[in-house]
């Protein structure tokens, strides 16, 4: 099954509860945008295109949940829902992205309630579907920038858990391998929530992909030492002139991959390019809770002293000038990313 | 008590057990060499200080575990003790300094082997002492160095758990603090063993030093939006030029500090500074067990999926290049290192 699909028989959102993996495999189904929200900020479900997704089937809850007996009550009732899926999370673009396509459409649909009903869930699958398309086209494009025998050192997850299927960066890695190519990934685990030892472990291990799992501090003894030959990662948003927000961590990856002359690529739909923004620094990077850092046992006993108290951003800016490239769906775009990004993006 | 001391009353040696630590304060007491080599390796101690006078112990205890009849069957014997204990672990330089002074102290000494016994205690007593006062002393030396409202980020732990007592980087912290200075620790966990989070937590805690724990990889999002004003660090073994053998991580904070203009301190008593390796790409890596790393978990359950691998390097290399200066109980050492180390520790 995908990360995040409609269930059209009992009109519900059915995703895959991230959480739990990759010790318990469970699919929760949500009917009301409300628990939608709350799945997002609790990372039920996470990854930039998985939540851009999930937020546009919230809309289609939240338009079957309405009572409005015209359109325009309709369209008020999805702009209430859509403003609280947009918050529940503050980084990445595609949220923002997927509810303004919606809204978009259910505005300049035409019909009564129930034909925009249809209007909108319609939209949503299309962005669902066009997601595994453009993440395949992607593959395809950033494969080729891999080498056999390439060892690949890869941040967080971005796989096809992190968008509707298939995925970003972990989808290029998947291609290149299904292609032929003898690939091994360093799998950094990605502290706090460890989405690299829990999620990418699990779907290379299910892919058959050749991993070890490292620490994300272990990065830079590999990549001086000559063990590792390629970078790769995702990204939350990417700003005009090709600055990323990727998870915690990418910042210090790119420094020690740049200081070794190791290619660093960034995976990214167009959907997660902000051209409004600038520079990286005007991205907001959420601040999630301390007990993430704090929550750590081993053989059962936690690992703090009580009482301590903990910082954890949850994502760092990587100036565009670590980045070797940028993969899109529309191409490859090298430097300089101030004006191949944007050109790329518009298509001018 | 100290971290590391003998036991007069029981002739033996007796270690606080960091592996228990901050969950239970647990002294083991030592009577047996083999048992010490063990303790090493399993990190019961550790710190490149402390695993020293460690180390020495381990040969009075191996004094008094000898059947020799003759001063040189009792050489003979610390020789076989002294490379079991060199083998323990294979980074720290403090650990073959101390076998060596120890060695040489008995090797010159005079009298029976009971006289000698007393010989070999007595010197690595005073390597315990010496450390003590060597690590007050730089102590001084590198507080000069911290100002009055500094946050400082703080990797693994260089406290008095990883010395006989008082500690290097977090000493200088310890010192800074006491002095009256306004100082804030953002502490590195310290993946995989989490000496940040454990000991280094644990030992601000009781000091009353401010700090938040922060995963490794969030260091750079704190350096790079103006959050950190120095790094602190200790050290494994330096070479002749400089480069720095430190816990796994240390490499990528200091890229991180440079590419934001933040001060990076090594504090390094010379004890731990090799000058018989020219630079650092000589230093031997300890690679330990896939278990440290793939042991986590959270809410009982494990992290990566089972069956998975991991690699371990326990440290890295930091270059020279990425230093603003070296803190010895000899005196602060600044760049050019290749010239300025040398002249320091051998006081020419």
């Amino acid at each position: 099954m995908r990360t995040v699909e409609w269930d059209y028989e009992r009109n519900g959102l059915r995703l895959i509860d991230q959480r739990l993996l990759p010790g318990e495999f469970k699919v929760n189904l949500y009917q009301d945008y409300h628990q939608v929200v709350v799945a997002i900020r609790e990372m039920v479900v996470r990854g930039a295109p998985a939540i851009g997704v999930t937020a546009a089937f919230g809309l289609a809850l939240a338009a079957n949940q309405s009572s409005a007996g015209t359109p325009q009550e309709l369209l008020a009732d999805l702009q209430v829902a859509a403003e609280e899926l947009r918050q529940s999370r503050p980084t990445a673009k595609n949220l923002t992205w997927a509810l303004d396509r919606v809204l978009h459409v259910a505005g300049s649909g035409e019909g009564n309630v129930n034909e925009l009903r249809i209007v909108i869930l319609t939209q949503a699958q299309d962005l669902a579907d066009d997601d595994v398309r453009l993440n395949q086209h992607m593959a395809r494009l950033g494969a080729t920038l891999i080498d056999d025998g390439d060892t690949i050192i890869h941040h967080c997850n971005t796989g096809a858990l992190a968008a509707v299927d298939w995925g970003t960066a972990l989808g290029v890695i998947r291609m290149a391998f299904e292609q032929g190519k003898q690939v091994r990934v360093l799998v950094d685990e990605t502290r706090p929530r460890l989405q690299g030892a829990r999620l990418t472990a699990w779907e290379l291990k299910q892919a058959g992909i050749p991993y070890d799992i490292i620490s994300d501090n272990a990065a830079g003894y590999f990549l001086s030492t000559g063990q590792a030959q390629k970078v790769f990662f995702g990204a939350d948003r990417v700003a005009a002139n090709g600055d990323v927000a990727n998870k915690i961590g990418t910042y210090m990856l790119s420094l020690a991959a740049n200081d070794n002359h190791v290619p660093v690529y960034a995976v990214v739909p167009t959907s997660t390019v902000d051209l409004s923004l600038a520079h990286g620094g005007l991205i907001p990077i959420e601040q999630r809770s301390p007990g993430e850092v704090l929550n750590l046992e081993i053989a059962g006993q936690p690992v703090a002293p009580p009482g301590s108290t903990a910082r954890n951003p949850a994502f760092d800016i990587t100036p565009n000038r670590l980045l070797t490239a940028i993969i899109t769906e529309k191409g490859l775009v090298y430097p300089p990313f101030e004006q191949n990004l944007v050109r790329t993006v518009t298509g001018n």
